[in-house]
């Protein structure tokens, strides 16, 4: 048996596509969050499908002793996206993304310089090392204690921030932050937090690592998240639709950060699975035409939502197709009601937001379907 | 560009097929370790790709909110071969797997007993939980300070592992090992280092993980590694050949250790991949008809090795297919010269240790090809 860690849709799958989920007993399913933001040219995209398909006819797995002929393409179509100088690592997931970029932050590591800042809420991964700069106590605390010299500060407390920096800002090694929040509910970076972000990293010389495991890749109508926010990050992290639905996610070293890891300072048997890459390299290859459109989509759905007339919608929240619905208070029903209408929803934050991480290419009518539900329902 | 970390093979690669790897310049390579033992049924086996292809057609992934039709049927696969009950957690890879078994052991652990054994060479992983108890010194002292409480002892010293265990054995909370370490340079538990060990986790109670990693699924001619040492391990990590090819990993949880993680402890938006347990499943379905021949090929191959007449080796290790071939001192130019007969060989250890992890299915005439230029070069 598998250890209960999960809470499954009671759904005997046969196949998918596009937005949809099929059962073996007939019934068709809307999937609005596209397996947690990893499918984002949808359910069996037939070009990335057959792209995948190819490799595996040819190779399925190499190891690191042997370089993929997509490799170098992958990663620099990831590095020209941050108009910076860079190397990439890849990696299995978006938890060992972290790890890498924990690794080269603790290698340069002092006495005098070795706090990690993380936020509240902030989600960074599940692995020993990504934990210990995890923002949900509830997730953490069972496992303590962590590495040390990491410290959690308040998502877009300026004020605590500010205190802390003026006294402490050159024990900062490196701060790690989602420009928007995924697992924290679709909480965006304010302007003003931001700002001061910048202001300290250019002050205080710390290491900025954006998180763009969820909201990267163009998930928000701009290739990284942060784009929207100025961050100026020295190590970027992405996991999740990297790899075409295949597991793979990437560190990111932008200028000097690329030079501290050394060859054997890190390694993993599998990543970059070529398979994996071969969906990489169609998903970076198509992305970019995408953008704009992930972004007037992403209006579309939010207007829709906004003139929903319910008093359950609290706000609306998140760019591009990464949308949060806070709801006024929990509803632990909703997620089996709208299932029972055929909506596949992820509701997270105590089952009051409504996580919608649709599929990129998405149609208008499609959002249309999801939205008419969503007014059965709220 | 990718970040410069491991030492490659300049081969640009066409297809590979069994134990051959093929360039587009029509070269053709022997691949003596499927790619740090993962290609169990060597490269492009027809039958797990057309697995593995069909669940891709279906669909690529799911996430942890759906039940993929594969998952119960390889997790008690899984734990048939234990001979115990137990539950099975996936993950993306082997690092992945000791991360999750750390944390059920962090979880459980008491001021009073809460001190973590590993062995000197035992490598269990490169993320930053599991390199606390990695044991090689060079892999993790850049990257301190690690999580607290691992300790780390010599590997089959007994009259060490003795006293400690006297005076401090109510401290111990869980063990790592590998029966057969495989990065340490295929080094093998003793008969009375496995009967000591024994004794301990009987009186002392503590947490037996054996990583299955690299010689577990087959490997060396019994489905686990420890079977041949007679551990009874509480906690398995596996990885590898697992995902048949596709980053897959698991933590098996056995008796009282599957209660330890609840939900909401743990979670991996990838794993276990659909398309990757499609691979899992052929792989175990067909793996245990091998397993008597791997033992005997094993030892043809070793027999093979021991008649070659040359002052060079010094040592010939292992069980079933994996097999270490200690050289009398170190070769750095053997790896070149191998490549350029057209064998591709990992040689560990500091360039002392030749790592043989053939494909599960080798034919005795591909042994004889590898032997005949082994011959030539030794």
């Amino acid at each position: 048996m598998i250890l209960k860690m999960y809470d499954y849709f009671n759904i005997d799958i046969d196949y998918a596509k596009g937005i949809y989920i099929y059962s073996k007993e007939g019934e068709k399913y809307i999937d609005t969050f596209s397996g947690i933001g990893v499918l984002s040219f949808g359910h069996s995209n037939e070009n990335l499908i057959n792209a995948m398909k190819n490799k595996m006819q040819r190779y399925m797995h190499l190891s690191n002793f042997f370089l993929d002929e997509d490799v170098e393409w992958v990663a620099n179509k990831l590095i020209e996206f941050t108009d910076k100088n860079g190397a990439v690592f890849f990696t299995n997931s978006g938890t060992e993304s972290t790890e890498a970029a924990l690794k080269a932050i603790k290698k340069i590591s002092t006495k005098e310089k070795n706090k990690i800042i993380y936020f509240k809420k902030g989600f960074h991964g599940r692995t020993l090392g990504a934990l210990s700069i995890n923002g949900f106590e509830k997730l953490k605390s069972p496992f303590r204690p962590l590495l040390p010299y990491c410290k959690e500060f308040e998502f877009n407390d300026v004020d605590g921030f500010n205190d802390y920096m003026k006294y402490h800002g050159d024990e900062i090694i490196a701060v790690f932050v989602e420009a928007i929040q995924g697992s924290g509910g679709v909480m965006e970076l304010t302007k003003e937090f931001s700002e001061i972000l910048n202001k300290y990293h250019n002050e205080k010389n710390f290491i900025l690592v954006c998180d763009e495991v969820q909201a990267g890749l163009g998930r928000t109508g701009k290739f990284f998240s942060y784009e929207h926010f100025n961050l100026k990050p020295d190590i970027i992290t992405v996991g999740k639709s990297l790899g075409g639905g295949l597991p793979l996610g990437a560190t990111i070293f932008l200028n000097d950060t690329t030079n501290i890891l050394k060859p054997g300072d890190h390694g993993s048997t599998f990543a970059p699975n070529p398979v994996a890459l071969a969906g990489a390299r169609y998903m970076l290859d198509n992305l970019p035409n995408m953008l704009d459109d992930v972004f007037e989509k992403g209006n579309y759905l939010k207007n829709k939502l906004e003139s929903m007339k319910t008093y359950k919608i609290a706000d609306i929240r998140g760019k591009g197709l990464m949308i949060g619905i806070e709801l006024d208070e929990p509803y632990p029903d909703l997620r089996e009601s709208a299932f029972k209408r055929g909506l596949l929803l992820n509701i997270i934050s105590n089952n009051s937001v409504i996580r919608l991480l649709p599929a990129l290419n998405i149609s208008y009518d499609e959002i249309d379907e999801i939205i008419k539900i969503l007014e059965e329902l709220l």
